[in-house]
């Protein structure tokens, strides 16, 4: 990012900060700023929970499985690989700028980060163990005993205390510095002219009224299929299983398009696998507009301008289990 | 390590080069020295790829998925998971110091690690893929491409740059400053009372005639059940599936000790999930030597201080699969 950074810094020299905060206050899409870590020993501990497959019956599946930071911080597949090789109902979202969704699960049904851990280590779809089994393999472990009572100050290993490190790990999973927010914040070279056509473009038709705020998107839950429905052999209804009401019959949370790039296949299905496909189903489906080729292309090109700086951390190593350390079940 | 480097450096003090040298010289098991890298972007890309489920037909399943660097370069299952969640026939052996294997795999059928990484990739009970799918799969993505054509000279991605470039990553995966080997350098408190005596009584009966070197072991093969028969339902009847020797039935490559304690369960069926267990047999079945517990205690202690340096490195960013690129198959 190292010459991104000087444009961007020579373009604000060229931008007076008043542009910039107009620019900023005006644009439907903000910046993400960079995480701001106020417990970095939680942080720590969450991460090693974030990659430790003993959260799971296998021993072989952790949250890193199907939210892999290598990839994106998804699995890139249209649903996911679960215990048993079972096949997932839905995509898997991007645990990426995920602290900014107004609620977790494509249907919402967790409210928070921390609530939405828990739910796939006792799923029997995907973990397939369970919270009380999960937190035995913890507590037969020292280091991570000793690393729970330095952080809440109790040896007793608890459920809310491995989700609320998982949660505080992925807070800090953002990915500033795209060149869309560096030209968000003066650089007016970061994008090219088609890019800047394809933004242009997006806002135009209506892609914002749903993908705008920092993550473009996360922060309310949609129909999908509004003007034509959205065929498809996945049965998800979406929002209407957390309130039984039947507006919200295929009313998902609108994902993010930041890192989108990174992040296909798309929907919640998974059906789609370029973004152009992406972006022509949304516009019809949508929005009832069917895009010419050249605006496809454009709008294609600014959403890779959402790809931010990616995790940077160390694989993090895992404490060993010991001779008490209930064993996994990999195979029944 | 700071602390203990501190102490090392102490010790050394205490005691001369020529003392050091000499203790070197006349223990069995060497001291590991630190990797060297003269290629760095090689290094980098073969991490990468160690990392990429895309080289499976899954789209799920990466070199780390079995050799977890987080876990001791391994995934502490007896068996390891492949492709359709399918039981692996034998204990997926730890690429930790892997470089320093007369040969890869338990029945050494490879000679290298380059010769090792194609394995898996098109093994069906593994990753299920075919090298040329995998290669197809490379080539599609422009990061790669790039990549291999700064490293190999050639935008053509082979087989043999890609398992060079593993192979490459995996060299550097030794794991110095155990305190074992701050010990060996003359730090004569990098080991308890009960450590020395449980590596004593290692070198007495006779463990080192197969653990030596600077692994531990990984030297020679050897036949499993000397003196008694190894009693397992795994049908594996290493190195004879290699030469068709009958001599050579059940013998199998000796395995490194070197972070034993994070490479749990144990032996080539991974039947055994404690170090006291693996021990007691070992003794048993190969020396003929009913240890006493304190034995066993006290060397179990010592091979828990053959736990060195664990990687350290950033988890690597994968390039995003384009529009061309060849689609996972996860499910049938």
């Amino acid at each position: 990012m190292k010459l991104t950074h000087l444009l961007a810094l020579s373009g604000s020299l060229l931008m007076s900060s008043t542009a910039i905060a107009d620019r900023i206050q005006q644009e439907p899409i903000k910046p993400i700023e960079p995480a701001v870590i106020t417990e970095p020993e939680k942080v720590e501990l969450g991460k090693k929970l974030f990659f430790d497959p003993r959260l799971s019956r296998s021993g072989f599946i952790s949250c890193n499985s199907c939210h892999n930071l290598s990839m994106g911080g998804s699995d890139n597949l249209p649903t996911s690989i679960g215990h048993n090789w079972q096949e997932g109902p839905i995509n898997s979202p991007t645990v990426l700028n995920s602290s900014m969704n107004v609620a977790q699960f494509w249907d919402g049904r967790a409210a928070t980060l921390q609530e939405q851990a828990a739910g796939p280590i006792a799923n029997p779809m995907e973990m397939a163990f369970t919270h009380t089994l999960a937190i035995d393999v913890l507590r037969s472990i020292p280091q991570y005993v000793a690393d729970f009572e330095e952080i809440y100050g109790t040896p007793e290993i608890e459920l809310d205390h491995v989700t609320d490190a998982i949660a505080a790990f992925e807070e800090t999973l953002v990915t500033p510095n795209s060149r869309f927010d560096l030209w968000l914040k003066g650089d007016d070279k970061a994008l090219t002219d088609d890019e800047l056509a394809g933004y242009r473009r997006f806002k135009e038709i209506g892609c914002v009224a749903c993908h705008n705020g920092a993550a473009a998107g996360g922060t309310s839950f949609q129909r999908m299929g509004v003007v034509e429905p959205y065929v498809t052999d996945n049965p998800a209804e979406g929002r209407y299983a957390v309130t039984g009401k039947d507006a919200d019959r295929f009313s998902f949370k609108v994902p993010t398009l930041r890192n989108v790039e990174l992040t296909y296949p798309y929907f919640h299905d998974g059906a789609y696998w370029t973004l152009e496909e992406a972006v022509d189903v949304m516009a019809r489906l949508q929005l009832g507009q069917q895009l010419a080729q050249s605006d496809i292309d454009n709008i294609t090109a600014f959403l890779k301008t959402l790809t931010g700086d990616q995790p940077d951390f160390s694989l993090p190593i895992l404490p060993p289990s010991t001779n008490d350390t209930p064993r996994p079940v990999p195979f029944e």
